[in-house]
C-alpha cells in the first residue's frame, strides 16, 4: 500500500532531523508554533516541501541540504538556516561540508551574508557539541 | 614546486569549463570581455574565486557546483546560472541532478525564481544537446 | 462528491486566467513548456500553488491578486508579474486598482523595481486593449 | 481651503495608527526616534509616503495594507512588518485577511520569510489580544 | 524668492542629465513614457526624489552618484544603473571612478552582480565614446 | 620591496579601523571569531578584500566607504552595515556625510531599509560620542 503525502512526509523529516538530543529544533516545531495561527501550515511543510519536494528522485540527502543551506545563506533567512545546519549534521554531512559549502558562496553572495551565516554555523556547532579537530581536511 | 595561485585558478576553470564546444562560454570568457575595462578582474576571478576558494578542500565538484547553482537561482542572476548549469554538466552532474536543485528550491525561494530557472536550464541543455531521456529517473 | 485537489486547482487556473484572447498565456503553458524537463512542475503548481493556497479561505480574487503583484514588484521577477497582471485583469481588478498597486510600493521598495514593474503594466495593457479612459480616478 | 501636504499625511497617518493602546507604535515615534540625526525624515514619511503615496486615489485602505505586508514579508524587514500589521488591525483588515496574505506568498516568496513573517503576525496578535477564535473562517 | 520644490527638481535633474548627446535618456523620459498611466510619478520624481531628496545638504554630486550605483548594482536594476552610470560621467565623475566603484563592491555583493554591471558600464561607455585611455590610472 | 598581499591587507585594515576605543571591533576580530571554524578566511579578507579590492586606485578612501555602507544598506546585512560605519568615521567621513548617504538611498531602496540602517548609525554614534552638533549643515 503506497505511502500517504503526509505520511511520506513526516518519515522524512524524522531522517532528517531525529537525534536524541530534544532541544534541537524540528521541522515538526514550526508546525506547533502556529498551529492555532496557521492550521494548514502542516499540510504545506509536511505533504508539499517534505512529501512532495524533499521525495523526488534524483539528489542524495546530502545533496538536497547544501543546495537547501546554499538558498539559505544567500537570502539571510537566519533562523531556518540555524535548522538546515542542524539537519545537514543529522543526515551526516561532515562539519567540513557545511563550512564549505558556507565559504563556497564567498564569490557569489559576498562576505556579508556569508560571516552571518558562519555564525550561525559555530552556535549549531557549539550546541552539538561538534569538536573542531572534526574540520581536520579530508582528501577531495 | 607549488603552483602560483594564477596557475591554480587557471587549472580549475580548465577542469570546470573545457569542453569540445567552442561555443559554451568560459570565465576566461569574461576575463576577456572586460579586459579594458576592468584588468584587474581576471587575477580576482582567476586567483581568488577559482585559486584560492574553488581549491579549497572539503568538498567535491559535484557539491561545488550544486551550492553554486543554488545560490544563483536564490538572487536570479540570469548570465551566471547559464554558465554554471555549463560547468555542471562538464564536471559529471548529471541532467537529473541540475533540474532536481534547482526544482528543490522551490519551498526556499518560490515559483517565480525557479521558473526562470528552468528556463536557462532548458536553453542550456538544448544547446549542449543533452536529450531528455537522459533526464529517467535513476535510484536515489 | 469532493473534488480532487488536481481538479480544485484547474478550476481556479481557469478562473484566473480564461480570457478570449488566446495569445495571454496561463499557468498550464509554463506546465506545458516544463513537461519533458521538469514532470513533476504540473502537480506542484496545479495542486500545491492553485489547489491549496489560492483555494485558502480568507482573502477574496482581488486580494490574492494584488499580494502576488506586491511580492513579485518586490524582488523584480518580470515574467511571472507579466502573468499576474493579466490575471488580474482577468478576474476584475480594475486598471486602476494594478496601477494603484505598484505604485503604492515605492516607498517600500524604491523606485527602481516600480519603473521596471510600470513597463510591464504597460505592456500587458496594451496587449489587452486596456484604454487610458478606464484609469480615470473613482471614488476610493 | 485645501489641506497641505503635511496636515494631508498626519490625518491618514492617525487614520492607520490611532488606536486607545498607547504601546503600538505608529510612524511619529519613527520620526521622533530619528528627529535630531534625520529632522527631514518627518517631511519624507508625513508628506511623501503618506500625504502623496497613501493620498492617491485607486485603492482602499484595506488593498494598500495588503501591497504593503506582500512588499515587507517578500523582503524580510521585521520592523515595519510589525508596524504595518498593527496598521492593518487599527484600519480593519481582519486577523484571518492578515494570516491569508502572509500564507498566500509561499508560492511566491518561499516558506522561510513566510515563517518568519508569521513570528511577527504571531507577537502582534498576542500584543492586541487578537482572539484566535477570531480566526474562524469565514465566506470567501 | 524660494524655488518651488518642482523648480528644484527639474534644476537638478538638468545639472545631472544635461548633454549635447540627444540619444542619452533622462529622467523625464521616464516621466514622458508613463504620463498616461501613472501621471503622479512626475511629481515624485521630479519632486521628491531630486526636489527632496537630491536637494539634501552634506553630500556632493560626486558621492551622491557613487551611493545611487552602488545600491543599483546590489539590487541589480540596470535600466536605473545605466541611466544612473551617465549621469555619473555627466556630472563629472572619471570613468575610473565608476569602474571603481562597481569593483570595489565585489567583497559586498559577489561577482554575478558586479559582472552584469560591468556589462552596463561598458554599454555606457561605448555610447559615451569615453575611450579606454581615459581608465589610465590616477593617483588615488 | 613591494609589501605582501598581506601586510596590505592588514595596513589597510588599520588605516580604516585604528582608533584609541578598544570597543569598536574591527575586520581582525572577524578573523579571531572564525579563526578555528574558517582558517583561511583571514587571507581572504585581508588579502583579497583589503589586499586587492581596497588597494585599487581609483577611488579615495572616502569614497569607498560610501560604497560599501550603500551596499549594505540596500541589502540589510545590519552588523556588517555597524562595521563600516564605524569605519566611515575612522578614515574621516563626518557624521553628516555618513547619514546624507543613507538617507540619500530612500529613492533606490525604500524606506524601510532606510530606516533600519538609521537605527544602526544612531547605535553607532552614540557609542563613539558623535555630538549632534557635529550634524549641523555644511556648504554642499
Amino acid at each position: 500500500m503506497e505511502k500517504t503525502r503526509y505520511q511520506q512526509g513526516v518519515d522524512i523529516i524524522k531522517e532528517y532531523t531525529l537525534t536524541d538530543n530534544k532541544e534541537i529544533g524540528t521541522h515538526m516545531n514550526i508546525v506547533d508554533e502556529f498551529k492555532e495561527l496557521a492550521p494548514d501550515l502542516e499540510s504545506y511543510i509536511v505533504e508539499f516541501a517534505f512529501g512532495d519536494i524533499y521525495s523526488r528522485e534524483g539528489l542524495t540527502n546530502h545533496q538536497r541540504t547544501i543546495a537547501t543551506i546554499s538558498s539559505l545563506v544567500t537570502v539571510g533567512t537566519e533562523p531556518q538556516l540555524e535548522l538546515h545546519i542542524n539537519t545537514g549534521l543529522t543526515i551526516g554531512l561532515t562539519p567540513n561540508e557545511i563550512v564549505g559549502t558556507v565559504m563556497h558562496l564567498i564569490p557569489y553572495t559576498g562576505f556579508p551574508r556569508v560571516l552571518n551565516a558562519l555564525k550561525v554555523v559555530k552556535k549549531v556547532f557549539a550546541q552539538r557539541n561538534v569538536k573542531i579537530k572534526d574540520l581536520e581536511m579530508q582528501p577531495n
